[in-house]
């Protein structure tokens, strides 16, 4: 057991049930999640409230203690790394779903709850947190919080910011916030709050939240059609958003190659759109009767067949088959079984650019060497991408800057990001420094400062100072 | 002329006109806007370009010299005011619309634009900055962005920082922070344009925004509804925003007083409306068509009249009618006709807890003063309560504090705001101090520190420090 546990054992023992200590060999036996160090520090404290969550960061801060906040350990880019010396602060125990409030439409949950917990308990209000993604099933509110996570709804509701009306951490000097806001107006002076949403645990460690809930309507239809470029999935999206007894679900682009193997590699027998096509769009929307829904996807799709250049198309005859279209779209971990170690990346770029995007890419990723190539799928409607690079070599420790480099050109200048919603964590260090905002950087490093000068919040990660 | 503009004018001449100096001789004749001192400094600069602002800033540091944003000088609050040996840091020429990307869905603007300007433009392409509210006219971009304004369309789309993307301005420090962001999706470390938005100026000075654009639908129908309370008034807005065929575009409740009495000055003949009910609700919906629209009105108001104990209504003829009900609603200058310098409020509570905190309220108010009585309404969807005081002596300045408490009590526990949509100023500065988060405000402080280390920015306002 290491020292930190100890101490904390014998300092903090007040606490019973209410703080969890857990050592190395404890945790030796739980799954890192999507980085092999997370679990590095091989020391984890679990607060089941917020006054011991406070005790373990006054005690880190009085004995110097680095801490790491850990949310479901999901996170794509090393942000909940921890080192032997480090404390993890795990939001595990703060995973109860408090409050639901059908009028005020709000939910007041613990930052260890889950989203998919969060989604089954507003279904049965009718409504949503208005956020979705892949990993709904481990990943925290606390660390989308953290993270500004994004989504295949973002384009509709916004992102993780928009959806957060009140949080609870633990500040840096120690102090308690409380700011469990249950309203959407609030021009009370600066919203300190916003500081804590993606900053991936530099000012703090998120405890509690409220979010704002949506309108959740099952009554669906959904589609994979052929489009000749995001320029004409972008018509379509504009089509279906401007309908008034619509609404948008889903809109998600994925280019040949990303198509190809993700259907390929699920046994779909899906061939024939990928070969007509240079990408697939799925679409879903909602109406007031699945019937209308599937009648005005089909109605929209011939409307807007020819002008647009659509190949082909087909729309879900059951929810079943609905959901393997998705399958294909969110499970991409084929991609690592074809390509070990591909490097991926999570940019952002205005819609309208999308195609001259993708163009220069894939030219840029040729340069740097004619066997490379990219998977290419995403949001398309908020023009968020994912993008891995495969190709002999291309995992290479040398190729790491050549291929970030063709992967950021331009990104900034165009309004866009070269971290959308994974964060930057370790892995895109290099990127933050590189293509990141230096002014913005300087005042982050400032604020860092004032709130933590012993920088013992997620140390090494961002701001880097 | 003040000796600040003379040796503006010295030492910054080579701006030519990208910068305008305007001494207290020629401000003697602009109109001072909603608060008597917002032009009390009597020195304007009126920058054309970011670079002729970091040079005015630069200057105000070298020179000690305070500095006041102003935008349309609309705020209710006094977050403009200005003092002799300030100098106010107009938007008034970065005014252009610079560009309306459509597929994008987003705006970049100058901060003195307009909202009505820039709703204006976007009406050309079906959309609309998705924030409306009744100064519309004159209210600026930058100035709704100081204040992190709301209005009447918050309970659907969120307020003004749910729609800004990006932000150019110059920081305490004179460097041009340039993060004209035209994506959701960013998840790049610390988001500091967070830190401009709802800060009144305390944070630097926006000269430039990307916001977000959001689906206009022109075909509507529009509703005043007696209701009984609040809280009926919540399930017809409950069963609205739940009909997928239909959008929700307002949701505006008065309670009897100010109906009587806005729709009496207005000359309306609806008396009969204030006289069987104790709150009139005026709702507007959308929909794939006008008739459509007045018909799910009609029919909803239907099906839950007696349900919901609705006693009266009348759907609006034609679009002129239309006009007439919202200019009930937001025309509330009769109030200072009728009880001058009346006690004004802006608060914002879940809606679930509206009808006990109005029946609060009613109660605290008889118990200062037997004659007190309020005006109360607002944006009930979103739980956002704007309220008048009046009665003999009600303006008097020992009645303040007495009022205020009255009027604040509770509020902060239920998880809403002192202030929801105004800001602080000056007029709400007691209930920043008394009312305000201290945690909250501690943080503030310190970043004001380290932002802005000799308090140059819009100083006496907040953070207070």
């Amino acid at each position: 057991m290491s020292e930190i546990i100890r101490s904390l054992q014998r300092d903090l023992n007040d606490f019973g049930e209410d703080l969890h200590l857990i050592g190395a060999e404890a945790l030796a036996g739980r799954h890192p999640g999507e980085h092999p160090d997370n679990l590095g520090a091989g020391a984890m404290a679990a607060p089941a409230t917020p006054e011991a969550a406070v005790a373990v960061v006054r005690w880190c801060i009085d004995n110097g203690v680095p801490m790491v906040p850990q949310g479901g350990r999901t996170g794509l880019v090393g942000g909940g790394t921890s080192r032997p010396g480090e404390l993890i602060l795990s939001t595990a125990r703060l995973a109860r779903i408090e409050a639901i409030d059908p009028l005020a439409r709000t939910a007041t949950v613990g930052a260890g709850v889950t989203l998919q917990a969060l989604q089954e308990a507003a279904a049965e209000f009718g409504l949503t947190p208005g956020i979705d993604l892949a990993a709904r099933g481990s990943a925290t509110i606390g660390g989308m919080i953290a993270t500004n996570a994004g989504g295949i709804l973002a384009f509709r509701n916004g992102v993780m910011r928009h959806q957060v009306l009140g949080i609870e951490a633990v500040l840096p000097d120690g102090s308690l916030f409380s700011d469990l806001t249950r309203v959407l107006k609030v021009s009370a002076g600066p919203d300190i709050k916003q500081l804590l949403i993606g900053s991936e645990g530099a000012y703090g460690f998120v405890t509690r939240a409220v979010l704002k809930l949506e309108t959740f309507n099952p009554l669906r239809a959904t589609a994979l059609v052929g489009v000749p470029d995001a320029t004409a999935a972008l018509a379509l999206i504009a089509h279906f958003r401007a309908q008034p007894a619509l609404q948008l679900e889903g809109a998600e682009l994925m280019w040949r190659d990303y198509f190809r193997d993700s259907a390929g590699e699920r046994g779909f027998d899906l061939d024939w759109l990928a070969r007509e096509t240079p990408a697939v769009l799925l679409l879903e929307v909602s109406a007031a009767s699945e019937a209308e829904a599937r009648a005005a996807l089909e109605d929209g799709l011939a409307a807007l067949w020819e002008e647009h250049g659509l190949t082909s198309g087909i729309v879900a005859a059951s929810l079943d088959q609905a959901r393997r279209f998705w399958a294909i779209r969110e499970e991409s971990d084929f991609i690592y079984r074809l390509h070990p170690a591909a490097p991926s990346f999570d940019v952002s770029v205005p819609p309208g650019a999308l195609d001259a995007y993708v163009a220069g890419l894939e030219a840029r990723l040729r340069a740097v060497d004619a066997g490379f190539a990219a998977y290419v799928y995403g949001h398309v409607a908020d023009g968020n991408l994912h993008i891995s690079v495969f190709g002999e070599g291309a995992a290479a420790p040398a190729m790491k800057g050549p291929i970030e480099d063709a992967v950021y050109a331009g990104v900034s200048d165009l309004g866009g990001s070269f971290s959308a919603e994974h964060g930057v964590g370790l892995e895109k260090q290099r990127a933050f420094l590189a293509y990141g905002n230096p002014v913005r950087r300087a005042a982050a490093v400032a604020i860092k400062a004032a709130l933590d000068p012993k920088n013992l919040f997620n140390p090494g990660k961002v701001p880097f100072a």
